[in-house]
């Protein structure tokens, strides 16, 4: 099984470190030369758009995955005419786009922040009317990592957010007061079967994952069951192979939401069911994402092994937990190893980046049979950080 | 880190699979182009003795490590002038000779099968004379996997044994009636640290390791103590980095043993005393070890992860066991990886090499929480081989 992969990664290196004994090989296309896939497969360096590039990356592959969601589509639906490429280029699609997705989201009776498109200055002014403040304007396409991000607390910020971001298209969205932001990673295999990881509890710091926790203390079974319930809707609604990720906002309280029609129909009433917690997606990463890494040594199976499986149409693995696991993100700088590796319970994964501010240079994880302990070495790796 | 590895087998390609997350970067030495480690490192393609693919190999290096215990101890002598190596040389040649390797058990104070040296018939039939039959005569050197070695049940067998291996310096070691096959798997860090995995319970069919399993059932602590008494002996004398395999039989009764002057010195009272289980030590390899391949997804750091670690100079990882684990070797022919997959705790690795009848392709790794689940795990993988 020769499987390319478009994006040449820390995600990819992770996907090829589990795919080998699975039997495995593994190509990646990327415009960087050196990057952290280069050690660990073979690379054609090249523009996702170079059709001689293409030509040679694609020649000889069993099937074609992505790492990094802004692959273009073209490029994937080129590819797709002369060999299976999973996830299918439709959920590259529809989560490029800010709008597009939480229209997509919305379609599929899945919750969502309000949120509304802007095209202008006036549109900007129409949507924050309609949704109030706070809100984030945000560009529609290419954000990551906060981004293309303006938060608007009030009247006085709207200008400055428009300066910053109009030219581009721009989504207005609610600024949810969410008691924490929550993520799923789901998995389907090309025979339909599907598998789901427990919600994991995501902290960011300027607009960068910091540190995950899984499963997402005191999780509920019944925001288990609505996470999974939604993924399978996107899962289902575009025929997915491979691993997805959708990031949630949990919230609990009364606020209205774009498919709540209940509690827009009447007031008081609808307003108690709400304190119960509820998830409004946010958005989802058609790949393994960042909030999975842990699953390499927290879980049966690690996300990694089950994209692979799925797209190499094996069966999916067990997504089991083993005890609690966190992971804590390397930005920036990369602390002592001999430090990390010193704290019970650490591994240590360096992607192999130079270091530089804002940079995602690796992450530890970190197992313990009791959560409290589990936090206590958190706290140690921490200390450790010396984070840009 | 720039790690060299000598040998680019499955040993090897498991290394660099489990020190690429550390940061680390790898580059093989091997004969043979298209090896299992080829695919995941830099290979250079040359002899043990090519003083030209020596000096390209070890250029930038950080430091050496081997994952083949047939290296000319020359060549690790002539690469440790320029770079740390690591297990030492003398490690290598304390291996290679199953003499030099019972006289070195013998000179720690560890017991072993009585043993003599054969270099001629007479002293053939002297040793069988001495040590009494059956016995087993062996190459003293390159043997592996059963090869180079003939039974000796009677009087009859010692002619054919002696056609069949006679021109090699031999070596012919009293048959143990063992209860069964254990080993340790050690390992020590720069700094002089220590850690050990419990031992493993051995199956072996015509020579070649088929199952592991850990802990060995009814494992005693006094056992367990035993093997980590003589592995640190060992680790201590070479002034060890790395991980140190030793093979055991493990032995109940009151059989005479190299080391055992009390039992000679009187009979009936000894005797009582060697009912409670005894090891007696088989042989060692300088490396990481088939019988530790379960540590991938059965122990907190893996003997791969550890290896590395060691010679890197970092800190030792946890060796604490993920519940019970067993591993399976696939030999001759790889079975249906999706009828593998599909039984529960299952783990694939394969290692990229062509079917060969008696040739290690993969094994699988199985864990469960249970030792009974465990056993039926392993008999539904057991049912999908095929083997030659």
């Amino acid at each position: 099984m020769h499987i390319g992969i478009l994006g040449g990664g820390q995600l990819g290196r992770m996907l090829a470190l589990a795919g080998y004994p699975l039997g495995a090989r593994f190509r990646c296309l990327d415009p960087a030369p050196n990057g952290p896939m280069s050690h660990t497969a073979e690379q054609i360096v090249g523009n996702y758009d170079d059709a001689d590039a293409l030509r040679r990356f694609a020649e000889g592959l069993d099937v074609v995955t992505y790492e990094f969601e802004n692959v273009p589509v073209e490029t994937a639906r080129r590819l797709a005419r002369h060999v299976p490429v999973y996830p299918p280029p439709e959920a590259l699609e529809a989560a490029q786009d800010r709008l597009v997705e939480k229209q997509f989201f919305q379609g599929l009776g899945i919750p969502t922040p309000p949120f509304m498109p802007v095209g202008s200055r006036a549109d900007l002014e129409a949507a924050v009317a309609e949704i109030g403040l706070p809100a984030v304007l945000k560009t529609r396409r290419m954000g990551y990592d906060g981004k293309g991000q303006a938060v608007l607390r009030a009247e006085a910020d709207v200008e400055a957010a428009w300066q910053a971001l109009g030219g581009a298209p721009l989504i207005l969205e609610g600024f949810v007061p969410f008691v924490r932001e929550v993520s799923v990673l789901a998995v389907r295999g090309r025979d339909g079967a599907t598998a789901f990881y427990p919600l994991v509890e995501n902290h960011h710091r300027t607009g960068i994952l910091r540190l995950s926790l899984a499963p997402a203390p005191n999780l509920l079974p019944e925001l288990q069951a609505h996470a999974e319930d939604y993924a399978t809707r996107v899962l289902e609604a575009l025929n997915y192979v491979g691993v997805l990720a959708i990031e949630f906002f949990e919230v609990g309280d009364g606020r209205r939401t774009t498919n709540d029609e209940q509690s827009s129909s009447s007031d008081s009433s609808s307003f108690a069911t709400h304190h119960s917690p509820r998830l409004l997606a946010n958005e989802m990463a058609p790949r393994v994402h960042n909030s999975g890494h842990w699953t390499i040594e927290g879980a049966e199976t690690s996300q990694f092994a089950n994209h692979v499986r799925a797209v190499a149409g094996l069966p999916l693995g067990s997504t089991a937990l083993l005890g609690y696991a966190a992971m804590v993100n390397l930005i920036g700088t990369v602390p002592d190893a001999a430090g990390v590796l010193r704290v019970p319970g650490a591994h240590l994964h360096l992607y192999g980046k130079a270091p530089r501010p804002g940079r995602k240079l690796g992450h530890v994880t970190l197992r313990a049979d009791d959560q409290h302990i589990l936090m206590e070495r958190v706290a140690a790796v921490e200390a450790l950080l010396n984070e840009h």
